[in-house]
């Protein structure tokens, strides 16, 4: 007996109406990650899993270009090791999925699935590390994570899931904190050029920061429901791992120091920032540069077609393909182009690119963009110039786009009466005097569900009371519901 | 307290004396890998780790030029599933490790780690499958596996190791058996053209195919101690997999069949491949095609050599980079050139390019190959093309060094008496007449300790009387003792 199989219907919930339930269809029937047999799990199919390929490849490159290597560390850790920083436990024990028997044997000690690596990563460079002269280690690694989270949804919050995480050491205060922000500037950059993502970087207040880090730096976005999204974090670590783990070296000095370390991450979460910044009633709406297919040719199959239109849409996509774009011609005959319009158009294509019979005696094709519905023509002879700078205006102008769309929701308070009211609502970003205290933070968090996202280095100076509790503020805080 | 330092040394025994010992000094000392703090776990270090980026990315760009995407499936496996297809659950239950607890909470149905995938892919394709409209599907997977392995030796058998695991699903038997052939050829291709090491490419006998396939084919390679590697395999899994987790689809005559489906994969064990095909008693040789660094420069630090040896270093790193070529400038003053020649000798640089004043003078360069140790000159104006070139000859005379040593290293026996004298020592492979039976292959084993690796399809028609039982051959199979 065979299980039922999924319908084939594609309509999506009204992105409006109903912005998480418009989230999960888009997820599912754009065909970017499926429900597992496994609970809290998601698989990554092969339209979403090429997103994180082209996420990798772009960041992997910036890795590099700042001196990062790539290695890969175990995916167990032993509970003892686990334990030996006192905060980073008491943070991600409540997470952790436990082996506790290997092959028919009941272990000796349990081994916890990494929640993350500072701990077996820190292990090692206490082996590797003698002298200063072997500082900086600059290493990244590429993994599946696995956190036991009680209430998931796919891309944002899952079980497992897929990231890098680079672990770095360093001889002194500052190069560690030069790191933790070199790294953040590499996230902003990419969110804003790959992702078409603005955000806000600058640091988390005491109460937001990794367990067991001195500073946790992080990247904000705002998502098309209002809702703010943390896309990436950064952490100073300061000598805590160091002396955890015994990271030390013989310094200039001849003395034993204990190093700086750092560890900095983002995650398969980014192809959900993707999905609610851009899409919309129609589906997903990707940035070219993040695009599996950049540009999707439908021929019009009229007349003798397979003669005429057919090979020219070949002839198009292979001088697209040579020009470097990434193109899938869709000639499947099964399906109207109709149909094939609002199936590209659901999966978030950039560029449509139509041929028919008529487009050929004019020597022109019929052009689509995802992000405006505008259409055009564009002569045969200038179509890649034409496609290649289409997509170039399409990333630029989602971007902008997703930029006003903060601006339009990012307000200030000064007074709480008028916090609160905002807080009704969902009013995006509020600015907001804080005082600094983890109190008020508390407070605000409990009483409006709103959390400081992070004080962004481009925050204006900070200017009046403490929107909770009146004493003088010491940062302009950016409050906002967040996922 | 600190933990206890290694030290510097960086002495290897001898490959003669002791192979298994030089196998271990050498993935250590290279730093390709490291033993990590849990059993049976390896670190795979930068070194090591850029190897692995090499294969990957040439092993991808094959997958993907022959129709493959790559998706990403649960690391867990609820147990129940597991068990659903007989032969597999034999085969992996005793070497799985069990999750058995998330959280703080005790799980309800433990949870292998998957020590391959087909089981948790399959009940997605299931899913998934509606028409034969649907198929082929072509899905490969980069993942960690985890099985749990009593002994284990870096890269070559760990607990954890990193692989690719293609999936695919046909409509007839035929399609699947071309599929997994195919991808044999890949594998073939790619270990014969990039790793530089010679494989026999044929079916696995019944006694050592997959658990669950109806046929196993293999790659096996000859290492430098005369035992064989399998470095690859692609089964044919008939209908047993889609029976088991039904994945059907509506046929061209309307009615449910089941699909036929593949898996095949590779693993960090072909580093150990590499590794133990091309080295010496001076260390690692790597295959210009998977050498992170393919040439290391070394500047003479004499008289002023930092105002005109190190600028014209660098002009010619430069230029060769722009070539395409991996460079490595070492220009650390704490060590004598004496050293570096060891140092990078022993990690299997392919190329040393020496440059001093002298040199500079006569406008040329000292360039040694690693494998050869053969040392010449090169003027500077040519000295790209010629570093090209020298790469090029590398990568073949190790293929063709590899051949030449398996080709001394392959016997006939047509007597019993005579295959076990062979087998007293390391010959090899040893090519020798085989009725087909089971319990043959399995009395050769128990008695000599080599086991059928496969019967390449390049081998010998069939001839004579089966080494064990006298009866008439079926094949001749390729005997070796294997790791």
């Amino acid at each position: 007996m065979t299980e039922s199989k999924e319908p084939l219907v594609k309509e999506i919930a009204p992105q409006s109406e109903d912005f998480s339930a418009w989230y999960l269809d888009v997820v599912r029937k754009a065909e970017l990650a499926d429900y597992s047999p496994v609970k809290g799990c998601m698989v990554i199919r092969p339209y979403g899993y090429a997103i994180w390929e082209l996420i990798q490849k772009d960041l992997d490159a910036r890795f590099k270009a700042t001196g990062h290597v790539n290695a890969y560390f175990p995916l167990f850790i032993p509970e003892s090791l686990l334990t030996k920083e006192a905060d980073h436990v008491e943070g991600f024990a409540p997470e952790v999925a436990w082996v506790t028997r290997g092959g028919t044997e009941e272990l000796e000690e349990r081994l916890a699935i990494r929640p993350t690596s500072e701990v077996i990563i820190g292990t090692m460079y206490s082996k590797w590390l003698q002298s200063w002269r072997d500082l900086p280690i600059l290493i990244n690694q590429w993994a599946n994570v696995v956190r036991w989270e009680k209430v998931t949804r796919p891309f944002l919050r899952t079980t497992e899931f897929l990231w890098q995480e680079g672990h770095t050491a360093h001889e002194t205060a500052e190069e560690a904190k030069e790191e933790t922000l070199k790294i953040l500037g590499v996230y902003k950059a990419f969110a804003q050029d790959v992702l078409a993502m603005p955000v806000h970087d600058g640091p988390k207040s005491d109460a937001e920061k990794f367990a067991g880090a001195s500073k946790t730096y992080s990247i904000e976005a705002l998502m098309g429901d209002c809702r703010a999204l943390q896309a990436g974090t950064s952490h100073d670590l300061g000598q805590n791992f160091a002396k955890a783990f015994d990271i030390q070296f013989q310094g200039r000095d001849k003395t034993l120091q204990h190093a700086y370390t750092t560890s900095w991450g983002v995650s398969t979460r980014l192809i959900g920032g993707v999905i609610m910044t851009h899409g919309d009633d129609s589906g997903l709406i990707l940035p070219p540069k993040v695009a599996p297919y950049q540009v999707v040719i439908v021929p019009i199959p009229r007349g003798n077609w397979q003669e005429t239109v057919l090979p020219k849409a070949r002839e198009i996509r292979d001088a697209l393909t040579a020009a470097g774009v990434r193109v899938m011609l869709d000639d499947r005959d099964a399906y109207t182009p109709g149909w094939k319009y609002a199936e590209w158009e659901m999966r978030g294509v950039p560029v449509r690119l139509e041929i028919g019979p008529k487009d050929i005696e004019k020597a022109q094709v019929m052009l689509a963009r995802r992000d405006t519905r505008e259409k055009m023509s564009a002569s045969m002879e200038t179509v890649v110039p034409f496609v290649t700078d289409l997509l170039e205006a399409i990333q630029k102008n989602l971007f902008e786009r997703a930029l006003k769309f903060r601006e339009e929701h990012t307000t200030s308070a000064s007074e709480w009466a008028e916090f609160q009211k905002l807080m009704e609502g969902r009013p995006g970003f509020v600015v907001a005097p804080w005082c600094g205290s983890g109190t008020c933070e508390a407070e605000v968090k409990a009483e409006t569900q709103a959390t400081i996202r992070n004080v962004p280095f481009s925050a204006p100076p900070a200017q009046g009371a403490c929107i909770k509790c009146g004493a003088p503020a010491v940062a302009m805080a950016y409050f906002a519901k967040a996922y």
